[in-house]
């Protein structure tokens, strides 16, 4: 059965409510938990908690990390999702293709701007997509949300509006 | 038929996610929408929005308003559910009692400390409590929720550890 | 900590939907993991699950188990909700009324008309209102649905509506 | 903004529960109301409700009429999604297929085992993937669902275990 890795690093769409605190932060791996309200008999999917940060506190080391372990992966030669925030997924996404030129495998990477869990969330459909569409594009290094496949290095994200918007 | 007023003033129970801010706040009234999930076949509810606010920034000058609505409904010889933050939930209780000394119908009051509409809410089973316990008690100031009955006056929150505890 | 026991028979409430078959049918209990969903930090639940049967398929022998179970229960002093297909539930109620004239502790009955994690269910509103219910009256045996509370002989089934209609 | 159709056949995807006769069946349709739950801000999502039907009863003249409403929409050169019964998903998949030797987009067909809105439901994960799907693969005709696509002719369903077997 094809092995699909699912890395985590926070972002909105694992945010959780703190009853103490009445607010939302990254406190507590969720990914998980919703990644079995899905259905995927014929994929291994394996979870790696890499970090859980607001990808706005992202900083160098962090990246570091992640494509550490997007390199360990890939000698695995399996898909990887990275689950992200969206404020700086379009950095990461640029870092890791420089990175990596020479990618054998597609890296789908996801988040949300509602988290998982509450009402209205866009996290589960996020994550569907991008499973689904690492198993069926050509290596090289995409978003997928909202029922939109993005090449990386195509789009940024238009804080002033809260969109994504192609670069060209 | 008989009919139940339920006044909202804001608190957690009511809090959304923005996705702009990636923060909870008090700025839609949504306690309608969740009404719409209950069936209660039996009573006509009415839904009076009167303030939507955190209730650490409850000021006298908005119990003076949830009281002088409180008395305007009393007219009816209805039975009431407040909801309101947890936080003051005590002192507003209080003023109420010493304003209306002579009550002929409950006052209910809830909240929640986990927002209606976000997985793991308490928000809906308290509001389905305070409507029965209004229909089903003596005159008086309660609180209902978490599966208890609380008389105003008896218990306040200790927010050392976020609970509600008895007064004596 | 007072204590309560939900007694579990069947019903609409604890229908399941077979992928299998394609319908639904009393096979698997699930009082039990929805009752999670609520908060009673206040009271200890214990769920007894006695039969799990549709209640046109209820014989007497069934009702006999009942009463047994609840006169085992009785001599623990705490409340009791059962749950139960509404379809016979008033027989089993006044099955019930007749072999205890001297109830010290009230008896809750609830079920529901379409089952607990079914879109639009109002199963989890009426368990909430019954466990409610069990700690606020009298000595009796009652129903608890849809934010109202009989007593038991009150009331009865018009099949022809599909509502619970009064006696007199 | 691209347009894509969803045409609506029926199915267990689209089953309701009935209050009345407390079974499921194909009486109102509900992929338009789930697919709100969706957000795809890229396409211009056109539902078309056919006809409502358990795919076992489905006839003749029923994939007559299917084909008919395929071909009228493939005038306007844009993807379809088909929801359908997953009992003669097959059957129908092969019928289009020779009808329609000279695909231009590609026609997705889904459904689910079970019922949208019923907890642990796999019907809007298939409805996110078939959506995806259709806008990212060649012309053809394909089934998406469970993570999986699948080329029409290649899978058929096993009766006896319930599940997509691969025909080769």
């Amino acid at each position: 059965m094809p092995t699909v890795y699912v890395l985590t690093t926070g972002g909105t769409i694992e945010k959780v409510y703190s009853e103490n605190s009445g607010s939302v932060s990254n406190t507590e791996n969720k990914i998980d938990r919703y990644l079995r309200l899905l259905r995927l008999p014929d994929a291994e999917v394996n979870v790696v908690p890499l970090m859980n940060k607001d990808s706005l506190e992202m900083r160098d080391q962090d990246r570091v990390l992640i494509l550490g372990m997007v390199r360990a992966i890939l000698k695995e030669n399996a898909p990887i999702v990275i689950t992200h925030g969206t404020d700086t997924m379009f950095e990461t996404g640029l870092y890791l293709q420089r990175a990596l030129p020479e990618l054998k495998t597609p890296i789908g990477r996801t988040g949300a701007i509602h988290p998982l869990g509450f009402e209205g969330s866009d996290g589960l459909q996020n994550l569907t997509e991008s499973l689904l569409a690492c198993r069926l594009v050509q290596p090289g290094i995409y978003i997928a949300r909202h029922g939109t496949l993005y090449p990386a290095g195509r789009v940024r994200k238009d804080k002033t509006i809260g969109k994504f918007v192609w670069n060209d």
